[in-house]
């Protein structure tokens, strides 16, 4: 059997855009392949949300299936598309499905068994878990069908009452197709693969495993679609990051060699995701240009060095806006860094402005304005200024805040906070500089000046200030922000590394930095969409109120 | 037996507070009454969200639980207390559940079957439906347990596999009781009246409903506890939006005379949702006080007018910050307004500020700003200029958009979006004039100046420009917007209603509208909490991608 895997970068919700992906692959490979297989939800995107509530919405994909499976009777290929199916019983009124149309009809249909709501998953609010097994009869051969967590049973927490792996694994199949929406985050494709293989030897039959690639708002499909033999070996991999397709024969495939995994630095891997998320943020959303606001740190440098990876040099603009408390670095090492990216860079004084408004305050209120309230109105007359840029000229504003910063709020609402994504919001410090230094090596000459490595962080809005003596040294903050947000899915050996860096830091300074994370809840509330690059990010993946009191006890350093 | 319904405002997180509220209880009624309901996860609050995920949250809870337990040893009364509790099966980790404490031990145990997940509801991320009957023994009575969404399975919409109505009405009860986090919407409390009218009638039984009063972030809980007779008669019935608490002699209730429920005009229920979410959040969050751009205009005069009535004047300042557009009633009505409420007013004019930033604009990139960037320049210098107060004062602000405002997106994002919580953001604009009226209805004295109510709705961003000229009739622009937002939910009397409105309107033109609504999805994103007062508002209980191309034909004429 001829198998292809279509990895395809479809939209959420661009149902012509879609069918013309998958129109384009059957017209590609439908006289020689016997089988062509896309990815979860491939017609709708993934996911589309409370689209789905929206009957227009379902009608519009229905007509999109009609026609796809009216053409396959112009092809010998049969083809697998994920897409939403109307639950005939009790319960959600959709299915998350497959069909399988082959010679104008549709010859099976499988609906998913596990559905994922937790972290940014939100299934069980849209669909009803299936029932009928996925185990469909083609050219004499047994193919059981997979959607995604299906597979992952026995490994994800939470776990379900069923497992469709071990239904499968009784069937005595000759072939396992798994189609996927999986997003990226760091490890994840070790996982994916070491997990699969398992499941291949389960079922001792070779495993077909497709994944969307592409940005969908926070989250990065990545895409390494792959096929393993009967032994769990990769026989043939799909590229990362960008679309692929590629015809396997799976009757020989005993004799074919085994096939290299991806692998990535940890830098590469979020540089990688990064630019890919950004990129189809920006163009989804129909936007052609950035503008980002160059304070001449490493935040912003990282950043607009990453626009101008994502999207040309011709798409991006930086704008440098000085005030008292500039160094005179923040000019200077801002027009170097946009010299060396090969982008326009505005120098703007905002002291001007800055005077008035404390002027204005002091005439107003007849007293001076306190620290924070002068340091915040910097903040805010630069987002002003960037969403005046962005009005006038249609550019997309991009925020330069990272994790760290995010988690305990050191930034200003309505004013660094200003834009329509935060492309570093998931990245923690440390991990700036090391994007910083793969920046760097990635091409011939450095981009990031090395003065914006290696000065002090600090945010410019009073005299003197550094980050690390506002709030902790950035190893240790880290550390404690990432077990305060990530320790349930870290492992032993991660939460002890951290553990370690905390050693000479007191239970109370722990506890101060820990609070602050909650108390931040409502900054971050209204922050843009952050592209997740861990395993767990702000956003859609972690859901908290805002008005709550809970004080915990942080048990940082026990179990 | 006596039962004592126990009508409390619980904060999310607040295991101390909360237990202090349940303490308070159980030593009035300990000693005269049999038995005494809280509502759904008092302990905790409704609802934690993620909070759930932290081992450390779970952990104070169960201490609450137990010091709760031991506690009944003092008092003659059992305790019915919502808690989460652990699943001892495969599944989530968590059970939504009732514990009942008698004589310092637990008695009886039920979890939750139904687990909405819609709307502003998320249980299944979090927990695991109950599968054990809620069938308790108690001083000779068949006692039948629900939770909140367990009564509702067939009239809600997705429907369940399962009806745990259908299962008690099977088991001869003696009495029902539903302890319940339920918020408020319009309709909801003569639906859920009716709706536990016809459970009782079913099971032919008293029926107890014990529901949490309070604000907690968008959603709004109307307390209404209620007792019903075995013919679904009310025979006791609690305030809304108070706490409250009464014990009800249930072996004497076919004696006792029917009560009269608790009926609102739409602009009371409206007023009442909106004053309890707002002082709650405010308090909630730890705030004393609040801060509100007068615009002269509507929106903002009923904001502040909300606030006096939840906060009291003492609690509420005003600013008007006029520009050159403004008409010489935006100063002059805002002046008014403060004056009836007896609030401070500010008036701070913005020319010099917006006359520097089109001059620095023209400087940095050689052009005049557009007419786009000039009128987003006011709102965003207002909004900065309501952030210097509210960080050096500590006030909160409150942003003052009205739901159809928001849904078009006919707001500045960093402007007059700014604030800690959007109070009319699910009020439609005829609905803020009704609200104006009542406001004025509900004193002595007027409290916003007829002027305000009478004069065309303006942005006063540029010259001459009128809401209803950019935009359509607000009474056509609401019936659109209410369709696309909330068809589904809504009656078919209500459709055809606003159906009628729109029959002079072209298609073209409701299309124009409705794409707007998608359009708008980025800024609604990045908006404060919305006080949810309909049955679908922006905010958690309406998810939709950004970064989507559904064009949709909104069928809105047709079924």
């Amino acid at each position: 059997m001829k198998v292809v895997m279509a990895q395809c970068n479809f939209t959420v919700g661009d149902l012509p855009g879609n069918q013309a992906l998958i129109e384009a692959a059957m017209q590609r490979w439908g006289q020689q392949a016997d089988l062509i297989v896309f990815s979860e939800l491939a017609v709708s995107g993934y996911y589309p949300m409370d689209l789905l509530d929206r009957p227009s919405f379902i009608h519009a994909q229905n007509a999109v299936l009609e026609t796809l499976k009216a053409k396959t009777a112009e092809i010998s290929a049969a083809i697998v598309v994920g897409a939403v199916s109307e639950n005939p019983w009790a319960g959600k009124p959709y299915h998350n499905a497959l069909f399988v149309y082959q010679g104008g009809l549709e010859v099976f249909h499988y609906a998913k068994k596990l559905l994922p709501t937790y972290n940014i998953f939100d299934e069980a609010r849209h669909f009803e878990a299936g029932q009928l097994p996925g185990l469909w009869l083609y050219q004499g051969q047994r193919v059981g069908f997979l959607i995604c967590e299906d597979g992952w049973n026995h490994v994800s927490d939470p776990s379900y009452r069923i497992d469709p792996v071990d239904q499968l694994a009784r069937e005595h199949l000759d072939l396992v197709i798994s189609i996927n929406a999986s997003p990226s985050n760091e490890e994840k494709l070790q996982e994916r693969i070491a997990h699969f293989s398992r499941i291949s030897q389960r079922c001792d039959a070779p495993l077909v495993y497709v994944n969307q690639v592409g940005g969908q708002d926070e989250v990065v499909f990545d895409g390494h679609s792959f096929v393993l033999n009967a032994l769990g070996q990769p026989v043939a991999c799909l590229p990362g990051f960008s679309e692929a397709q590629v015809q396997v024969d799976l009757s020989d495939i005993q004799a074919q060699p085994t096939h290299a995994v991806a692998t990535y630095s940890e830098a590469a891997l979020m540089f990688q995701q990064l630019t890919l998320g950004l990129r189809d943020y920006v163009k989804k959303c129909g936007f052609q240009q950035v503008v980002v606001g160059a304070s001449g740190g490493i935040d912003s440098a990282v950043t607009l060095a990453l626009a101008v990876a994502a999207l040309g040099p011709d798409a991006v603009v930086g704008i440098t806006m000085p005030a008292r408390f500039s160094s005179s670095g923040s000019v200077d090492h801002s027009l170097q860094l946009c010299a060396a990216l090969g982008i326009p860079c505005h120098n703007i004084s905002i002291e001007t402005e800055f005077t008035h408004s404390i002027q204005r305050f002091v005439e107003s209120f007849g007293e001076q304005p306190s620290g924070l309230t002068q340091e915040n109105m910097q903040a805010r007359i630069r987002g002003k200024l960037l969403m005046e840029y962005s009005n006038h000229f249609g550019h997309l504003v991009l925020s330069t805040g990272n994790k760290s910063e995010m988690s305990i709020g050191y930034a200003t609402l309505y004013g660094d906070m200003n834009g329509g994504l935060n492309v570093l919001g998931d990245v923690y410090k440390l991990e700036v500089y090391a994007l910083a230094n793969y920046l760097n090596q990635r091409v011939e000459q450095a981009v990031i000046p090395s003065a914006i490595i290696h000065k002090a962080p600090s945010a410019e809005l009073s005299e003197g200030q550094t980050d690390e003596a506002s709030l902790l040294p950035y190893p240790q903050l880290d550390a404690i922000v990432r077990l305060v947000i990530e320790r349930d899915l870290m492992s032993a050996s991660e939460v002890k590394a951290d553990l370690d860096i905390l050693a000479s830091v007191s239970d109370e300074e722990i506890h101060r930095i820990a609070r602050k994370v909650d108390q931040a809840e409502f900054k971050r509330r209204q922050a843009p969409p952050i592209l997740r690059v861990h395993r767990r990010a702000f956003g859609f993946g972690r859901r908290l109120p805002i008005a709550q009191r809970f004080q915990p006890v942080w048990l940082l350093r026990h179990a």
